[in-house]
């Protein structure tokens, strides 16, 4: 069982800066996401493209966002559940939380923060119906590891940026990489176009455009899988292959988290904004994309203030008996759990002549 | 008269950040600040040191905000009234605000967004009963322009990190630089005082410590002061000067404010933090230190918040029959009032094969 002070559920930019803000107050941070990165929204669909709305940011990659607030929240130490969609949660007697994940990992403590964003975000899959059987056992929809892959054969499906990069990626890794997608048309950076097409001519990537993945074959695991192509005249193809990842996308759901008894409204989780985005379950808020109030607006500047207000909620909540006084981090400093400290030098008082 | 969409009074960091907020909704921003120059105590009290929870800065100098926020909001083409204070608002029949400062410069705008901070910094003075006959007429409070004392006689007074670094500057820009200091202990960093010491040392700034200004003398302008010592033997100085700077700092005064009608709780404004920071005079907003309201922490990532959600409000007051929609800036981009545009490269759409 991992225990923390604040759990939190969610590891994109607001979720990691609740790490920051808890920091502050000496609370711990654990943090559950279901990609296999934390980030969210700015490192699962759009690291690479410029935020123009960042305070005193005039412009910053989504991807350098993300990398700058781990910076920040390093000395924190805050521990993830990566890979792993938050299932269930057991109020306890004593008002504390269990919350265990879709792979049985459970987590305690007395404040959970979901900062699920638009939900969890889970894989778009194709309509093949046996697919779930291979799950893990040849089909993914993820790339965790592509060492994994490395001398496979590999198939991947898609017409994006994901399908294209991985490809071009896995083009150097795997034994043999067949790019797979329904339509002619790749929809992509420029660069990754260019790349897929200067690779396929080369032979490094097998290329079948106007055709899909419509079956898949194998006795333990994957063996082959069956290619359907658009132009009627032509028989499907029988293609032997170690893995087959389909990169359609991943789509967010509020999934699990919308039964946890949390007040629901437009698909996002009703909190109290008068004071500090607690839901209508005492202990536990929500912050970020995945809260909603009056006026609420799904940026990550709000988030930002949504989980610095909720840190002050949940330090009252833990320390009943404390009382908190805000001090300036250029005042204070910053003393990290690793025992680093960042502090403002030190004005002197020194005679002169 | 000044005519603008949201008026701003105060060029702190939650007035900068308006601009940006509102540039999104093709508003256009006017800015008051007492001070001579934007970011508000960023600026005026802790340019040199460092911020630690600006969110995905790890540590940024106060003053590097400022210049970041200066830069971020250049596409919106801010106006600037510095270096006077608002003193009066008037509301329109048309339900419109004219807000005049202290030296009579009119504004005419829809909205008014108080983003004042802990007041209009005000300097200390020192208690000599005819100072102000001489102000602006020998005697300033704040360095506006250095080059208006080239070649003049100056008199400094102060112990801080302002008496030092001024006197530092005009060493090399006046004719004579004489810094006095009531005690002979000054405070501030430590570069400072040591640069002091040495240009004492080489007759470039003569230190009169242990001594107070007591008394100014002239007839149309400032011609000499009398110089008190704390030793009790010694004699009062009578020095000639073209000009007298006492620098003792500046304090904070909600000020004229005070009396516009709002409702006023623990030196701050009551805001209505369910919706958009609005005060109890529809059209008047209060953003960042200035208000209060349940569970308010004065922080500058809060006033960023407050500000965007703000802009929201001020948008509907303006445009009544208008539905804005918003859009990403990674997506929508931003329009600068100037012409320029900044995007995100767009994705492209192109055959393979
Ligand atoms: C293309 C695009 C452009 C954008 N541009 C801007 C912009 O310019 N400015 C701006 O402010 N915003 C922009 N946004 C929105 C911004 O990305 C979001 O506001 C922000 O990511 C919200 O952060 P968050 O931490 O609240 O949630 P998210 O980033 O959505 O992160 C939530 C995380 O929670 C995880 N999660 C959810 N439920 C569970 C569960 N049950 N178990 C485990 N994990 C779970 C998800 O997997 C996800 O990683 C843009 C979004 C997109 C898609
Ligand atoms: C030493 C120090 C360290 C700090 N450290 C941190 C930190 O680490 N993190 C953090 O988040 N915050 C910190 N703060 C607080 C932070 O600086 C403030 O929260 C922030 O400046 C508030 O911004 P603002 O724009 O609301 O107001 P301000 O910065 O106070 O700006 C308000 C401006 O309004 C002007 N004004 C007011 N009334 C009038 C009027 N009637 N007419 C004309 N102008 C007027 C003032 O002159 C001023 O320039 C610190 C503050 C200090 C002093």
């Amino acid at each position: 069982m991992i225990s923390t002070d604040i759990l939190i559920i969610g590891a994109g930019p607001t979720g990691l800066f609740t790490v920051f803000e808890a920091g502050l107050l000496k609370l711990k941070c654990h943090l559950i996401d279901a990609l296999p990165q934390p980030g969210g929204q700015c490192s699962e669909i759009y690291p690479k493209k410029p935020i123009y709305d960042i305070p005193a940011f005039p412009e910053v990659l989504a991807g350098d966002l993300v990398n700058n607030l781990m910076k920040q929240i390093e000395p924190f130490q805050p521990g993830f559940t990566l890979g792993e969609r938050a299932q269930t949660i057991d109020k306890q007697e004593d008002g504390t939380f269990i919350v265990t994940t879709n792979k049985g990992t459970k987590h305690h403590a007395p404040v959970v923060a979901i900062a699920g964003g638009l939900g969890s975000f889970e894989p778009r899959k194709p309509p093949i119906s046996n697919i779930k059987d291979f799950e893990d056992r040849g089909v993914s929809y993820i790339i965790r590891d592509p060492e994994v892959y490395r001398d496979k054969k590999v198939i991947i499906a898609g017409g994006g940026d994901s399908a294209l990069d991985w490809s071009i990626f896995l083009a150097d890794v795997a034994s043999e990489v067949t790019l797979v997608h329904r339509r002619s048309e790749f929809r992509g950076a420029l660069d990754s176009v260019e790349k897929v097409s200067e690779l396929s001519k080369l032979g490094k990537i097998k290329l079948v455009t106007n055709a899909e993945v419509v079956g898949i074959n194998g006795s333990e695991k994957l063996e082959s899988v069956v290619i359907q192509h658009k132009d009627k005249a032509a028989q499907d193809t029988l293609l032997e292959v170690d893995d087959f990842i389909p990169l359609f996308g991943l789509s967010p759901k509020l999934g699990p988290i919308a039964d946890w008894g949390l007040e629901i409204e437009k698909n996002a989780i009703k909190v109290d904004n008068t004071l500090d985005y607690q839901t209508n379950i005492p202990g536990i808020y929500a912050i970020g994309d995945v809260n909603t109030y009056p006026g609420k607006l799904k940026l990550i500047l709000c988030g930002f203030h949504e989980a610095t207000l909720m840190c002050q909620s949940a330090f009252q909540r833990i320390n009943p008996d404390k009382r908190y006084v805000m001090k300036y981090t250029t005042v204070g400093g910053v003393h990290g759990f690793d025992g680093s400290v960042k502090t403002a030098k030190k004005e002197v008082v020194q005679k002169i002549g």
